[in-house]
């Protein structure tokens, strides 16, 4: 097939931000090659915030054919969490037709090899930044984040951490040469010399399945790391958030075909309301990789039972804050009420359980009581959410009835610090927004432990009493231990107890803040330089982003003949 | 604790050796910093050849007390395929006692970093590499090996796959930096700046579980991959092959302990006749990592039962060997003859089923029938083992019961080509030695697949007359697909057909090797250069060695702060 797009021309066009790709997850210094500003978009072929609103509104109500092999119907049924009907179908697909004809392109695109791989993954991701407008009212009116988070979330922080799998992809498979000549002294005799060629092979067809608060964010990662070591993409959204990871698809098949391949290298794969076809299809021979973001029940089954594939899962977990001193205290109370806040809690790295010394702790304002920093804190959350707008701005929609209810059932699980209070959204008035719940509770009380040692995933913490420091290290080691956690983080002036909550990070694999006091928040990680999450407690088996998220999605096959 | 090995001597003693591993697994070419030949040994603290011998001879009948805490009893038992008893008792663990002591040591271990870790891995190779006369008789007299093969695979061979995976781990845990700064720009305001530590942690204690045939060369990728990566290391040894993984774990508890690291970083589990302790420890949940080199059925258990482990595993595999056609008749001939004689064909990677069109190969020599090929090569296989010492030198003893009751029920599987031989060995009458048995099978026949559709293992080999090349490389895909493989060998000098077994090993993740006619072997393959394995079929998980290998034995936990 003659390509519009050639090798040549993507190498030119790519190979700059690739190694500076590279550079970035060497030095883990700050680097991203996609704009964080909205205003930066509008130029150079990229939609600005009129043109991306306009073709987000022209999607509504329509049929978004992708063209894909074994089309048996169409789904549709989205409901923005801010009370809109999207009304976009969707293909849906006959497994036996399209996961065949996904098959039939992975020859040529193993053939292309790692580097034009990568090229062509840079590209999609290159359109795909182009749309960010368009995507952030897809990400938004799918996962309830509000606008200017569903816009760098699930804008240029997928697309940042959907280049860094493709750059480490591109690193792993190149670490072995594509040829070696081997010559072993035999003393007197002639040496033995043998001309080896070493081959990158995929594993076979990568599954995604999405998540609904992160479609972008959690499924860039998987998806660019499986193709870009050569297998085919089956996506799989969370029925609630289809469209960005059907535009994602979309955008994928257009590229892929540009460059000569056979764009049904990535499908969709759309579910009818109940089909839960996650398990038929994670079942599947053919399917030899899954990535998968979202429930520790379902994740767990995943890993139980998806033996033919490499599984990598972000379950849920139960994050951990220890405040035990600090030397900035309003800097401390404005970070964690910001963190709280975010998205409603919705987030797999948001702080749930702060852990705060019945005896008080000691801050730059003199010692401050269990209930004064409870309160302070409620205050702080308070402060920050007095002001509708703004508090629309931050809160976002709540996602679904589910954690809607977990939100109204914590008020009874102890003494309510800060009550969770309703916010009207003037733009969308059927959004559900609100504000977050602060649930005092008593850590030696052995029926406090049933919910703090739960995840309770929404706008829910608990401000949890310990007897000293050294009972909420332990109570922080049994949580990531037995429930596993995305984050850790610590407020202490004191180098002891620094090195001890450092030292059960460092035992239970758990990724540590300290002392954050800016703009910087502990549910928030940077691709190229933070880890997410650290593959080694129960909420994930699988960090993003680093060698073992890659290494295993190809196989390297040696043939070797005489020289 | 004063260490009489300090990090700086190790690494002033090591870091360029490792420099040049780190070289070679980039390059691939051939290197190997420890000799082949015996009479390289014997200066440099080195043993000699009658020093090595001297050394074995002195651990016979004795007691091999290796300090280790929680011994409550020993064991013994081994019997030498020659026919002597060994007479060497190990401790005994009582592991409620022994895997806590595993974990003391392991902080240190964590922290002293990846450089130290490397460096004192080097040093434990190196005085096992010194000893490598005494461990050729102990690998000798428990595989069965010749003693030449013994010496070379159970020696260097063994002690480079074990510095390749040093290399692998050491570099995979530098490549994300100690430090960062982070400092993201923020428009007209201050930027965003964190200071970010990055630090490699263990999972915790790595069982290695080790096979009769090849306990060191199989046993040490995974020993030192686990420990260079920070985590203790429990080597539970075939039962009938004890002495050289008991050695090991000897140097290497005497190393860390003269290097200020606690011996009981790597620890031995000897069992009692019939304990049957693998599976025990494999479900312990202090085990996160296990490296397994046996049969397929145990093999799939652990993948299967030790949930809580990351499970490497070295199964069985069907090894094929395609004849179609040649330009070196004779060479060929050879060649295989010495693949199917060597070690009496008691390799994983030895080829079972050789598949010769019904209607003969073109030559060099002309035409010849399948009869004739299957002919010649009894011929050579005769030749090669015609005179009784070199049959002994290429043989070594059969290196169990099951292994010669295999050979024995094979004849009865369809036409012998070539009959087994038994041959005596004059310095060790109780050995079993047996030359190969070559059967002829129809590929076409239903009654036939039983045989060349299971694995043989031992000195067995089934001439399949297939209909036609086509039908051959169908075959191949079959059973690399069903039952997996560790090699792959073709002869033919047709493009086509070589494009063919090319596209089935690339589709089926299995290594090739095409058209040996000289001193390299389809079942041989060289460290730093050669991939064992793939990784990528039934027949392992894993392959020797690759990013794959280590990266998921450790983690990443990072410590964030703002700057």
């Amino acid at each position: 097939m003659a390509a519009e797009l050639t090798a040549h021309e993507l190498i030119a066009r790519h190979r700059p931000t690739l190694d500076q790709a590279l550079e970035a997850i060497r030095t883990r210094a700050y680097w991203s090659p996609h704009p964080e500003h909205p205003k930066a978009y509008g130029e150079n072929g990229s939609l600005d915030l009129a043109a991306g609103k306009a073709a987000f509104d022209a999607l509504l109500g329509t049929r978004l054919d992708l063209g894909q092999p074994g089309t048996d119907g169409w789904v549709d049924g989205e409901i923005s969490p801010y009370g809109i009907e999207l009304g976009v179908s969707y293909p849906h697909a006959d497994l036996d037709v399209l996961l065949p004809a996904m098959k039939a392109g992975m020859r040529a695109w193993r053939d292309a090899g790692a580097e034009v791989r990568a090229v062509v993954c840079l590209e999609i991701l290159k359109r795909i930044s182009n749309r960010t407008h368009e995507f952030a009212h897809a990400v938004m009116h799918t996962s309830g984040q509000a606008f200017m988070m569903a816009f760098q979330a699930g804008g240029p922080h997928a697309q940042d951490r959907g280049l860094e799998a493709v750059a480490y992809a591109y690193v792993e498979q190149v670490r072995t040469p594509d040829t070696a000549e081997w010559t072993k002294p035999q003393g007197k005799r002639d040496p033995l010399a043998l001309t080896k060629q070493f081959i990158p092979v995929p594993r076979g067809i990568g599954l995604v399945i999405g998540c609904n608060t992160f479609p972008t964010w959690n499924g860039y990662p998987g998806l660019f790391a499986s193709l870009a070591t050569g297998n085919a993409v089956l996506v799989k959204p969370h029925p609630r958030a289809v469209l960005p990871l059907a535009l994602t698809v979309q955008v994928a098949r257009e590229v892929l075909a540009e460059a000569g391949f056979d764009p049904n290298l990535v499908a969709l794969a759309a579910e009818r309301p109940g089909e839960g076809i996650a398990k038929t299809l994670a079942t599947r021979p053919e399917i030899r990789i899954i990535d998968y973001t979202g429930s520790t029940e379902f994740g767990d089954w995943l890993e139980t039972n998806a033996r033919q594939a490499q599984v990598y899962t972000e379950k849920a977990g139960v994050n951990t804050v220890l405040v035990e001193s600090t030397d900035n205290y309003q800097g401390m109370l404005s970070n964690l009420a910001f963190s709280l806040s975010l998205y409603s809690g919705q987030m797999c790295t948001t702080p749930q359980n702060l852990l705060i010394p019945r005896e008080g702790i000691t801050t730059d304002q003199g010692p401050k009581s269990y209930d004064e920093v409870v309160a302070d804190l409620a205050k702080a959350v308070d402060g920050l959410l007095g002001d509708d707008a703004r508090a629309n701005a931050l809160l976002g929609a709540i996602v679904n009835p589910d954690v809607k209810a977990r939100l109204e059932a914590a008020a009874g699980l102890g003494e309510v610090a800060l009550a969770s209070r309703e916010i009207t959204n003037p733009e969308f008035p059927g959004a559900v927004v609100r504000t977050p719940v602060i649930v005092k509770l008593d850590g030696s009380k052995p029926d406090a432990e049933a919910a703090y040692m739960s995840e309770c995933f929404g706008p829910v913490s608990f401000a949890v009493a310990v007897d000293s420091a050294g009972d909420a290290l332990e109570l922080l080691r049994r949580t990531i231990r037995e429930k596993g956690a995305m984050t850790v983080g610590a407020y202490t002036t004191s180098p002891e107890v620094e090195e001890g909550v450092r030292e059960v990070c460092l035992e239970e694999a758990a990724q540590l803040s300290l002392n954050l006091t800016g703009g910087v928040y502990v549910n928030q990680t940077a691709a190229f330089s933070d880890f997410h999450g650290s593959g080694g407690n129960p909420a994930a088996n699988a960090a993003l982003c680093d060698g073992a998220f890659v290494a295993n999605r190809f196989r390297v096959v040696e043939v070797r003949r005489e020289a």
